[in-house]
């Protein structure tokens, strides 16, 4: 009987928050705008093909299903803008350089996640497509700091992994896709017993590499110890070596930097290098991104790619609220000089509410701060 | 195999249309922020029975849903959020006197609908909770016509109804629901064989009063003659009264006045005057509302309730489109005096696009019409 209670995880955002959330969902795009980053708008709904690219049961998962009336087909409601960004760029720009594009918009998950915890976190973020170098993920890791610190977030510090180094172990395993996903979990735990059982008939170094990632963590020296440690492979010698320059090209935005190579993130779209911000007082990544060449595929053209992205609303919760509701209340009546007054000041920028007759006794809830009244012959703004 | 083809009706909408959409949103939004309403936002996802509320079918069957992980209970995504915006009003607020609302946010439906034939409109509205009178009517309506030309449309044409009319000629007829709606249906299509075979077993007054209704459209002198030839009932001189109070009190905004007593808008939430905006050039109405003051019964606190809302997608599209691609293009590299230059241009408002090595074949497709170059000692922006 009670139909105003929400589901578990879903919530109203109610005016103090929501008009924080518009504030700063203006601010970042506009960052983003004056970066060269195009907005789009992808729709929340597609064919469920389209949705969930890349291996990995995650993001399916993740994804709230729905029969389409008009084909019969199965669609998605989707938990995640970035592959929509990227069939963006691969079939509706079809650009040979470099695209660049950003959103924001609600997603929904079937559990909660991330660091508000909810089933409907509001994404926002940038892409970058058609550049393989170290540039492109230098500019997107770049811009992921600019846009924490326009939201009011200090003392960052950007956790850096590298899929290649993951991928390149793997390679010669012959690991079946249920095997590769349940050592990829042992390595997110940092499970070293679990991931000995899971690869006990992987050879010997191979084995030994993939537990020693798990101690491959903290600051730069990581990537020395790495670069001894590891099997001398070509691509393992490029990984840690693009994570050595992306670190001298972050040191001049004064946040700190970190290395942790069992780090997998996200949805196993990730193809190379990885990253998440984190400051103190958040509970989890404040934002994430990383490399996703491969899922351009999905959509029959590949392109490289790279970008963040984060949730506003798991963001803003977090930050001190600033309440201020100045309006000025002015009286009843469609008078033209009062119209005219009324207007100019909203013109101006000014919050005014019309009171409407029969409502005096509840005039505090509007909570105006000032009041229009006519007096010496005009209308004038006075203290309430 | 084609991934990238979405589901028919559902769009992605690209930079120019989306930077349109977005000025708008604002601005729209900023209009109802000065008028006093306060932004809220709501979820994509409720429980069916807090979505579905008031009589009639359209609104469940429009609904798409998903089943709740969490508890097996059924879900539904919005297909309209002005009987959400009464949830809040009702039990989240809780405000003795005027509330006032506003909000802007995808919704989906299962079928095409409204003024872009989409499943995905971006509704955006304003609701006025806690007033029963005719002002409160006169204050939506006015503000509709606002944010409708805040939007650049003009030669507006304002349709009026009033549902009051219908359920006055109805209450003796013992007309169970379905019928009821069956006759709601013809009403609106204006089909009178319908109709009097619908009604053939109702008082020759009611059945001559309800044909008589498809009759009764047009300019002003419609409220005379429906005053004439409706039956006596304090209830419908009411109706016609009031509807010519609002024409009467939005005279001075320059506006067509039109009226259709057998309109029946929406989803058979509303109780009493209900409109709808129609402009030349629109194949539908741009905006519509009315008085709802059942719809918070279904959470349990009945409040009077009237508002308006639109499509922004489908009233964008209709509008001339203005590209402005003003961009400066930047040479690759992190020098901290180009950077200076770039952060400050960046920061009185100019898009900069930094190069990527390897790009310049592709430079044309990021349409800059101006370059940053290093010219007599200093960095500076030059035609391209």
């Amino acid at each position: 009987m009670r139909n105003w209670l929400l589901p578990e995880y879903i919530e109203d955002v109610l005016p103090i928050e929501a008009s924080q959330i518009e504030i700063f969902r203006r601010s970042l795009l506009d960052l983003l705008d004056v970066n060269g980053y195009q907005l789009v708008m992808p729709p929340m709904l597609e064919y469920l093909e389209s949705l969930i690219t890349g291996v990995g049961h995650d993001l399916d998962l993740a994804t709230f299903k729905v029969v389409d009336q008009l084909t019969g087909r199965l669609m998605g409601v989707r938990a995640d803008i970035t592959p929509q960004a990227a069939r963006i760029d691969a079939h509706m720009l079809n650009n040979q350089g470099v695209t660049r594009l950003c959103y924001a918009g609600s997603v929904l998950r079937t559990n909660p996640s991330g660091l508000a915890q909810t089933r409907q976190p509001m994404q926002l973020g940038a892409e970058l497509f058609g550049h393989a170098g170290i540039e492109a993920d230098i500019e997107i890791q770049r811009l992921m700091v600019k846009t924490l610190q326009a939201a009011n977030v200090n003392a960052l510090q950007i956790d850096f992994s590298h899929v290649g180094i993951f991928d390149s172990l793997m390679i010669n395993t012959h690991a079946n896709d249920l095997l590769k996903q349940s050592i990829y979990e042992a390595l997110q735990s940092k499970d070293k017993t679990e991931l000995r059982f899971l690869t006990k008939d992987f050879d010997a170094d191979i084995r030994e590499a993939l537990c020693r990632l798990t101690e491959l963590n903290g600051d730069v020296s990581v990537l020395d110890n790495a670069l001894r440690d590891l099997p001398k492979s070509p691509k393992i010698k490029q990984a840690l070596n693009d994570l050595q320059q992306v670190a001298n090209a972050l040191a001049d935005l004064g946040v700190g930097i970190s290395f942790d190579l069992a780090e997998l993130r996200g949805y196993h779209y990730h193809s190379g290098m990885v990253f998440a911000a984190y400051a103190q007082g958040y509970a989890g990544p404040l934002a994430f991104g990383g490399r996703y060449d491969e899922v351009g595929q999905a959509f029959g053209r590949a392109r490289p790619a790279t970008g963040f992205s984060l949730d506003l609303r798991g963001l803003v919760k977090s930050l001190p609220t600033h309440t201020s509701t100045k309006a000025i209340l002015a009286p009843y009546g469609y008078d033209p000089e009062l119209l005219n007054k009324i207007e100019a000041l909203r013109t101006s920028g000014e919050r005014v509410i019309q009171a409407l007759p029969g409502h005096d006794a509840h005039e505090k809830e509007l909570g105006c701060d000032r009041r229009l009244i006519h007096q010496a012959g005009q209308w004038q703004v006075v203290a309430a």
